[in-house]
């Protein structure tokens, strides 16, 4: 595995944006500005889609009571009570036309999302396991049912920058050059 | 809608990076290195995953051959014909836990590389339909039946940097902030 460790020392192209950026499940009590927030969003509907149908759709959550509710529906509430904003990211299914595609789409716009705060400064973490209970945050956030639970990210300034990650080297992911 | 038009004057951060990225279908005969491909692949896989499962694979194709093979799995041959290089991304079933989740990661996985390419000043595009015959396309790249093709980057070096592109404002993409 290749490990890649957040340095001080690390220039800003790109690839170190991708390589830098972590799951950060620790915030501190800083909030995060409207602008960010809407910076955020706007990166993600740039992502692509099938047919440009921009499937996405977004619910901006700082509620305390609200992120009491959601907190009960993963093992991780922890996180989503301490992070200050959370964003459900959902898909409209009144506009889908193909799930494994709609599916990478919304993929992709999380990433820009993910990419999008890391360069802002701020840090994030993408929530899944929560999806269990799809239907409970559906209902929490008051949302009809052609809005499906795609992921949560949970957003904040880091509490820390230390952590790192590892990957297959790319030797093992080709399989082949023809 | 708001456009996005690519100009010469664009700054070089992160987001504007996002926003300049285009679906590029036509390329000069020019050559893509391999060093390139491995940056977009090495982009690539630093996408996250659930459990950072890492499902993804590559193929890495310029034969000609297989190229007029796989023109003829989609009704975007020309673009497949064209292109200098294509990378068909994979699922691996075999470490695959969740549909919904490795999907995601895969488009995930698949925005890192077009930032990537456009970012290098390539340009690529991402290829959905093809995907009508991805069992035809897994037994043109001789695949194991655990690889499921999610999609096909072509790549190469833009023929033309004029494209617009447009997204719905994020006023109606955020349902609400609670």
């Amino acid at each position: 595995m290749q490990t890649y460790r957040i340095g001080p020392d690390m220039d800003d192209g790109f690839i170190d944006l991708i390589k830098r950026r972590r799951s950060i499940r620790e915030y501190t009590q800083e909030d995060v500005s409207d602008a960010a927030v809407d910076t955020i969003v706007e990166a993600g509907s740039w992502a692509p889609s099938g047919l440009n149908n921009q499937p996405w759709r977004f619910v901006v959550v700082r509620s305390k009571e609200i992120r009491e509710k959601l907190a009960r529906c993963t093992r991780y509430g922890k996180i989503i009570l301490n992070a200050p904003v959370l964003i459900p990211i959902l898909l409209n299914k009144a506009v889908s036309y193909d799930r494994t595609k709609d599916t990478q789409a919304i993929g992709a716009c999380i990433q820009n999302m993910l990419l999008a705060l890391c360069s802002l400064g701020l840090g994030g973490v993408w929530l899944g396991e929560i999806l269990k209970n799809k239907e409970e945050v559906r209902i929490v956030l008051d949302l009809p049912e052609e809005l499906e639970l795609m992921a949560v990210l949970a957003i904040g300034h880091p509490g820390h920058r230390n952590q790192s990650s590892d990957r297959e080297p790319i030797g093992n992911l080709i399989l082949k050059r023809i």
